[in-house]
């Protein structure tokens, strides 16, 4: 409260905003670059500035290097990543299309949830949590459904599972027509990701995850095909807010008016792919499997297993296995509590048999993973381990 | 580009972000507190840490405060304010369901656009674009279309014209038992709003109007009948990603995941909504028709007349009428290029009709109000005017 002004008596008496100083190695959001925080205080301009135009474009070209594409249709959409996820799905899945999602984790579950909502059929490839699709399934799956649009996910955030062969699963799905979308969440800008080479026609993301910026504006990227479908629909995509022919005219050639954008998280995504342009896409894969490899080494130095063999591990989120007799949650407590420190537990079918430790952007760091497994080491011998 | 690094051939060279200093006197955002952006770059914790739990909590609590309700389901949703607009009739219009929308400002036809694509029918009740809608057109409407949901615009944002006389367009609703829904986007926390007193059954507003914070974080409340309605749902929501019944279960008791919350909006929308207590909203309504009524009688004084009568003028954003042999679109560049201050033209059927001057939060203050009008009688000076 202000010294010189009396606050009204009904009024809540709310304390200066002091959150703890907490070092985020958790399945995100993750720490953030201090000159992404400030960019975030930059006063504002108008959605229709002049200069924000300008600023669009900037974030444009430097979306399209990130995903490594030169897709026209490439935008931050404003929401977190499941706006993005949703306007990925919600535009491309028609009433009557069916749309094949995998099972392998927690994301396929909300990707048929989406596509449902659309007014599509649901047909699933399974595998099970804490393993990739395998491509004789999915062919299998499509000789069986002959679905229209085919998802995966690329990094699962869910089981630390990172798709291998994903140029195998795209040719399938293009040579039965199918489109395919990539749920690159906890990839873009720290696993290698290549959407034009891989041939992927539409990959959505958040910016919470390796490229370590606060969420609220998402990557979108769809080719020119793609984009046709959603251009050709038959009937209005179901949200107004996600329409992505109605986006097209305010982020495309016309610049018209559609919602209000969340301006500062545009200038805040726009400063975190700056820091990966400056820091180079390949550079940074490097570096984070590099980091994420000596949080690897660390972790089975201590003892402890990773719940995804090295063929399929995903740097960016590391799952690793709770050994018996210990209880998650008091770890996952202490860390919190003693040092400050976030990881988390596991979802779905793996909740209480591992915890996830990301390791993405900013916190893809030494510094932060000798923390990690100092105090980690202290948390098991609380509870008697080590 | 920093200086020691070399940046990657292929990489975007973009500079740092430097926008223009602006003065944003049009239809939102408006000029942002210098706390409110300070609290931007307060470093993030996680979405599901127990301190922003306590954050949550405190921003429900004071967007209670300025809604003037009781709601328990009062929230901040995810995105800009057409995203808390999408959720409001998103997830209140199921599919069968008729929904009465206004035909007075642009507003009312992207509420109908909403309602359709939830897979509800829209019927209209009329008025002329720059005129309030008239309960008896209301009652007339309801006796013969008996719709389920009904939507207005408390502040038209299109046109400057502010809805008198709301509790009566609510008991019309209610007499026939359907729900209302409030558009207070360019209402809250600058113009008298009484949700509880006046028995709105959901409302939904935008943070970048009168609460001059970003946007990316929408203010929405929702009465225990309309919340009911909801739960009560035999089809889900269309959308995955506003899906109330979903958020619930994060802003609710289980606090359990949905999707990524954009943690540093919701700390900005903390900062900004305590502005709001600190400074009382009934104070804050005077002050707003205090600095609006010193803009519309300096208007006038230059021989300007507003859009809207003295009995529906809307003090956070004043429609002017552009005088005769005026080029509205010279005036807006010359604001902008010789004052760095933005200003709006007309929407729709009022397009190159009216200018649209904001007055909203901490843009409405003398200083800002006194700086437009000397700039504005330069720029109509320029076109031979005064």
């Amino acid at each position: 409260m202000s010294d010189s002004r009396e606050t009204p008596e009904d009024a809540p008496q709310v304390d200066e905003l002091t959150p703890p100083d907490r070092t985020l190695m958790g399945p995100g959001p993750s720490d953030v670059h201090p000159r992404v925080l400030r960019a975030m205080s930059t006063p504002l301009v108008g959605h229709l500035d002049p200069s924000f135009i300008e600023i669009m474009d900037e974030v444009q070209e430097l979306m399209r290097y990130t995903f490594r594409t030169d897709n026209r249709w490439t935008i931050p959409v404003s929401g977190t990543g499941s706006a993005s996820m949703e306007a990925a799905i919600g535009n491309l899945v028609e009433p009557g299309d069916t749309m094949l999602v995998p099972t392998n984790g927690y994301f396929g579950g909300r990707m048929a949830s989406m596509a449902r909502r659309a007014g599509g059929e649901v047909v699933e490839v399974d595998a099970p949590w804490g393993e990739p699709l395998d491509p004789a399934d999915v062919e299998a799956a499509f000789n069986e459904h002959q679905p229209d649009v085919f998802g995966f996910v690329h990094a699962e955030t869910s089981t630390g599972v990172l798709q291998p062969e994903v140029p195998e699963l795209t040719s399938i799905a293009h040579e039965h027509d199918a489109y395919v979308i990539a749920d690159c969440v906890t990839s873009l800008g720290g696993v290698e990701l290549r959407v034009d080479d891989w041939d992927i026609d539409v990959a959505y993301s958040g910016p919470q995850k390796c490229l370590s910026c606060p969420p609220g504006a998402s990557p979108l990227t769809l080719s020119d095909r793609a984009m046709d479908k959603v251009l050709d629909r038959e009937t209005d995509p179901r949200s107004w807010y996600l329409d992505l022919s109605l986006l097209e005219g305010y982020w495309g050639d016309d610049r018209s008016y559609h919602h209000t954008a969340p301006i500062t998280n545009v200038y805040a995504i726009r400063e975190a792919l700056r820091l990966v342009a400056e820091e180079g896409i390949e550079n940074r894969w490097d570096r984070h499997l590099e980091v994420a490899g000596g949080l690897k080494a660390g972790l089975q130095d201590m003892g402890l297993e990773m719940n995804a063999p090295d063929e399929y591990w995903l740097p960016s989120l590391n799952a690793v296995k709770v050994p018996d007799g210990v209880d998650d949650a008091a770890v996952i407590d202490h860390l919190i509590e003693e040092y400050d420190l976030e990881i988390a537990s596991g979802l779905g079918d793996l909740a209480g048999d591992i915890w996830r430790i990301g390791c993405m952007g900013y916190s893809a760091r030494p510094k932060n993973v000798e923390y990690l497994l100092a105090a980690l080491e202290d948390a098991l011998a609380e509870q008697g381990q080590l």
